[in-house]
């Protein structure tokens, strides 16, 4: 149970959180900061948070639980900002889809890495954003994924998986490093790829014929294309390294692709597409086969 | 009205068809044609198809109107079976996803493109494939182009639009050369991108956990990954020149993301990531979106 729990940015992500824990029962007072008073203003008018402080340090005072849930570029800034203001006993964790570059930041910010602190990103969103879109469902049933280092305090980590688990998620460990290597395959790869294809076809001078005749799996593919591009611009920068290599890899497999359709190699071409029909198939839970 | 249609190839494409004429009263008898006989009882037993003769000669007679929906490897070799058998006033046309090749592959085993034959393409289908998937509402607003030649019967390109909107489709002409760059660019393009991407990921040593942490977008956006892998074959090999060109294109495309990512360059990540989203959010209409 959390007696005041203070959510800076109180977008989707934080906004949902806050809906989870107060539907969960599991939250006393929820205290919201963010740059923008009407976007608090909004999220007060929406029940979300009980009250909100434009300045998040003085936001944090008092609370026993900070979720920091601002785009990956300002995490040092707020860092910086509420790292003397906490209660003796709070514990800040944060949702950024990139975890070593938060850990860089907050060592910036505070001068080194405090034992309050744990790293967390939860698998979820959709691509909408802003507290408007949030909802109390978001984490039911989806994975967090905790990054804590050696310094981190066990309670710290035992109060955010907690906190996680009565929003409704699974809570995992794994290392700062494998967390970024294991998002840049799932999510920032595709979001590159999907990125990329949309640009591509806008700049043929046919698109909005294009774009037309684009069949139902094209709006599939290309609706995480319609992400926030801030938050995308930032996850590039966080992950570059994690980024590249898997963009590396993946050019290397297209590149195989390519050549087999150049020389009309129907076995190689079968190959490729019966083993990532097997691999995709079997990934697929049967919930959302049915989904499919 | 057609009297007797001919279907050669009862799947999910061939079966849609046939059910959705059924249910409009637009069709009499309905003759079926496969290489498997079994897939066929199926087809009766289902009520898709009133008989069928798995000689594709004896199962055209006396048809006005044939569809061949068959894959594209398949098309040369059905075309030579049923030419010589068919009624003089029959009508014939495809359901191919590239159209030069299909043409290519009349022309060699007819001698020269016939008057009576009507190359189309409807733009719909799902990842399941077989008679046992297909519904009469598949092509229910869907698009359905037609690419008829100079040769091409005015009365022949008039009876099978009207079958196709007898089935719910919108039908639209254009000539092949754009049909086949339209679609490497709208439906091979992203096909190979989600094939590429599922095997990249499959062949990483910790598949299994990198599937499980995959995302709800991510499922999206390798549904098309499912698709059944000999079509995509014989489509790479068909509409290979269209498909290298737009894989070239979005190569280039891609390279030039890599290298903002590579350079930190926010600038550019910014307006690639936002050009995308607006052309994204621009071509999806107001139904999908309600649905995203």
């Amino acid at each position: 149970m959390i007696k005041r729990l203070c959510i800076i940015g109180v977008g989707l992500i934080g906004g949902s959180l806050a809906r989870a824990l107060r539907e969960a029962g599991y939250v006393g007072e929820i205290v919201g900061s963010s740059r923008r008073e009407e976007h608090l203003q909004e999220a007060v008018d929406l029940g979300v948070i009980d009250r909100f402080d434009t300045d998040p340090a003085r936001a944090v005072e008092g609370a026993d639980m900070v979720f920091v849930a601002v785009p990956l570029g300002a995490m040092g800034k707020v860092m910086e900002k509420i790292a003397g203001a906490l209660a003796p006993a709070a514990v800040v964790t944060d949702g950024g889809s990139a975890k070593a570059s938060v850990v860089r930041d907050i060592v910036a910010a505070v001068g080194s890495m405090p034992d309050w602190f744990v790293p967390g990103h939860p698998i979820a969103g959709t691509e909408q954003s802003g507290v408007a879109a949030s909802f109390a469902g978001l984490y039911r049933g989806r994975r967090v994924i905790l990054t804590p280092l050696e310094q981190t305090r066990p309670d710290a980590i035992s109060k955010v998986r907690a906190m996680w688990e009565a929003a409704g998620a699974k809570v995992n460990e794994m290392s700062v490093e494998h967390h970024d290597e294991v998002l840049a395959a799932t999510s920032h790869l595709p979001h590159m790829l999907a990125f990329a294809l949309v640009e591509s076809l806008a700049r043929l001078s046919e698109q909005r014929e294009i774009f037309e005749y684009a069949a139902g799996g094209f709006s599939d593919f290309t609706r995480i294309a319609s992400s926030d591009p801030v938050m995308w611009r930032d996850i590039c920068i966080a992950n570059r390294e994690a980024l590249l290599t898997m963009l590396d890899r993946f050019h290397t497999d297209l590149e195989a692709l390519r050549a087999a359709v150049d020389r009309g190699d129907e076995e190689t071409l079968l190959r490729i597409f019966s083993e990532a029909r097997q691999a995709r198939d079997a990934f697929v839970s049967p919930v959302e086969k049915v989904k499919d």
